[in-house]
């Protein structure tokens, strides 16, 4: 199946550089397809990793040893498998897996705890040992391609490569961070895992590193969502090289760190974003801004559950300003709520204020949002301090013909 | 728009009468359509009542009133409006219902607290009460109906009449039950809200009456879902006249209490199977039977995980045994899993056994089961002898055309 390029897409950026990052693409071959399926970045001695993977407990080789080996802090290679994501594979499937680790390490001579895999495409079909190897073995002596090639080859389903780009002052250094993403649902286990990798050149300390991707994965990442479904294998991991050249960044006292945490933060945010934008069908782009919730937390709850509402969700995608069903979907969030403090918006226009819809509401301005293609919708619980934004897209046609109409 | 009949349709069965439960009609035209959409039953002196209603927070004033009064455990009357839901109305919406309570109240001497009212439909506009206070007093006033003519008074998207009977021996007496209810999604405030009714002669005390019903739909109501999506007014009445004469139930060591019980909880299961069978859109019929969970409420949580995921429905809609999609629907649903311990199958043939797929796996059966409209999952988490049956129906194109290209 063909399947054009989301309306919503975004162009790659120009990127620069990353020093002590190289990737380079190979064929291994994993699909009867003409394109390069394997991803393999070269890192440099001393370059400091971290790491979130998905909460599925049915979870890939990759994601379990990578979740093992994440700890140890340090990484000199990463490979990425597309078309087959080795899930359900067992013991065979591991043995793939450990097989490539084994080979990268035996070739930069390095612990193998250091090698990062990891795989996306159709489950059950232990990754070929025999393919692996070979495109392993031809990766490594490939020319160094651009990030941008790299994007495409770690791609599956996505209907375009996305990338983002962003620079910091860390100290007097300025430091770079490219990040690349695959993911166009959230996510099948067939072809659209969720994979992002995020290099830098700036020194930071391993476990500072993660402290501030898990924290910034926390408001992107674990704020968006196309359907509800979590992958097998979702993966972000965040490397440093360190060739910036600035003192290395152990915590919030050190100089720069505040600004480093709020590159990575918002490099983080535009990936989610572009996942969203690539979401199967995605015709709308929708923020959900929830406030007034007794906490953080709960207002991301209420927020998913409202952006995983297929009623909401449909609503949307017929231009329908439907605030009772986003008020059914605060309503089964389980979370703290007062049907008569509830107030609903759309595009920054109250529709409902405390229970009860607006006498004089004027749907006219809200219709003209609703046929854009960024829509937002604002929920005020008016409970509390506590808010939280999420990211979701509209659920049409597109959707079923990618997922049902579609044999893998 | 027009929606067609369900393929998935049952006709409405003939239905014997219930002594001392008498449905009647009538047009309070609610909303500009040429139908009755008002239905009242009257109930016979003594009538015993239980009900369950939905946990969504953002509930209705007829869910609260409903809620406060079932607890003294009578019923004279029950009043069903359809094309106006009255949810997010506010306080002028619950005196609409107390009007409606007062009404009938009066004109049978009984206190209003044994009067129960429902409505379905549009949210947001309060119940006028105009049209309400004439209805209600049309119907008062109207020759009785059939059960069907009411099933079809109290529906709204509902493409197809959903009634069910059943009878039982209580010691040697013979009681019937007789049951309606209309809902197309699980469920929409705007029209789709799950409302069911259950009449029967026997004599049963309240709150046994409460206890089988309670129980009777945790396998029954609580094991559907169409869209993961629960209405803010979903309400299940059990009126039990006693008219059949049997020595009233009170619990179960009472003879016939076994049978009674049986009888009603197969009558909920038949409700419900009849909502998920007009599932909008739905074009087949799932049963997901989950076995080897840690528990009962583990293994219904995993069905339930399943049956709600976009990816497993679409999948069914297109025919293809997609088991992969139900491993990654098991590790997402937050219940204990093991990967390597899990077994997959459809219509009856496992396609992976253990966490691997099956060597000799033959998927020509399969795919002929999944042509067909009554499909089953099977999955066995293999840790323990929880299990629970879950049932819902695929999401395809018909779902969106109906949320999305219909404006309420």
């Amino acid at each position: 199946m063909d399947i054009a390029t989301s309306p919503l897409a975004r162009p790659f950026p120009a990127m620069p550089a990353i020093a002590g990052a190289t990737p380079r693409i190979a064929r291994a071959g994993y699909k009867d397809w003409g394109r390069c399926d394997l991803t393999y970045v070269a890192l440099d001695e001393g370059t400091a990793v971290a790491g979130v993977f998905t909460r599925n407990i049915c979870c890939s080789s990759e994601v379990e040893l990578g979740r093992d080996n994440i700890g140890q802090g340090l990484a000199r290679a990463l490979v990425v498998n597309a078309g087959n994501s080795n899930a359900f594979t067992g013991y065979r499937g591991r043995e793939a897996v450990e097989q490539i680790m084994d080979q990268v390490a035996g070739h930069l001579g390095c612990p193998r705890e250091q090698v990062f895999v990891s795989s996306t495409g159709v489950i059950g079909v232990p990754l070929p040992k025999d393919k692996a190897k070979a495109g392993v073995e031809a990766a490594l002596q490939a020319r160094p391609c651009s990030w941008e090639d790299a994007t495409h080859t770690i791609g599956t389903t996505d209907t375009f490569a996305k990338g983002a780009t962003v620079q910091a002052m860390v100290g007097d250094t300025l430091v770079t961070l490219n990040a690349i993403i695959k993911g166009s649902g959230m996510i099948a286990p067939d072809m659209a895992t969720m994979l992002g990798y995020i290099f830098t050149d700036a020194a930071v300390e391993p476990a500072f590193l993660q402290q501030i991707l898990s924290a910034a994965a926390d408001t992107s990442f674990n704020c968006i969502t196309v359907d509800s479904d979590t992958s097998t294998s979702d993966t972000i991991l965040a490397f440093a090289t360190g060739k910036a050249g600035n003192a290395p960044l152990a915590s919030f006292d050190d100089a720069g760190a505040d600004a480093f945490a709020a590159a990575l933060h918002d490099i983080c945010l535009q990936l989610a974003h572009l996942v969203v934008r690539d979401g199967e069908g995605a015709q709308k782009f929708i923020a959900i801004a929830v406030t007034g919730a007794v906490s953080d937390a709960s207002a991301r709850k209420v927020g998913l559950a409202i952006a995983n509402s297929p009623l909401v969700k449909t609503a949307i995608a017929g231009q329908d300003a439907n605030w009772g069903r986003v008020v059914m979907a605060v309503g089964k969030a389980g979370e703290p709520a007062d049907r008569d403090r509830l107030s609903i918006g759309f595009g920054g226009i109250w529709a409902a204020r405390e229970g009860l819809p607006l006498a004089d509401y004027d749907e006219t301005p809200v219709a003209e949002h609703l046929k854009g293609q960024d829509i937002s919708i604002e929920v005020d619980l008016g409970l509390g301090q506590g808010s939280a934004t999420v990211w979701t897209c509209d659920l049409t046609h597109g959707y079923i013909d990618i997922n049902a109409d579609y044999r893998s």
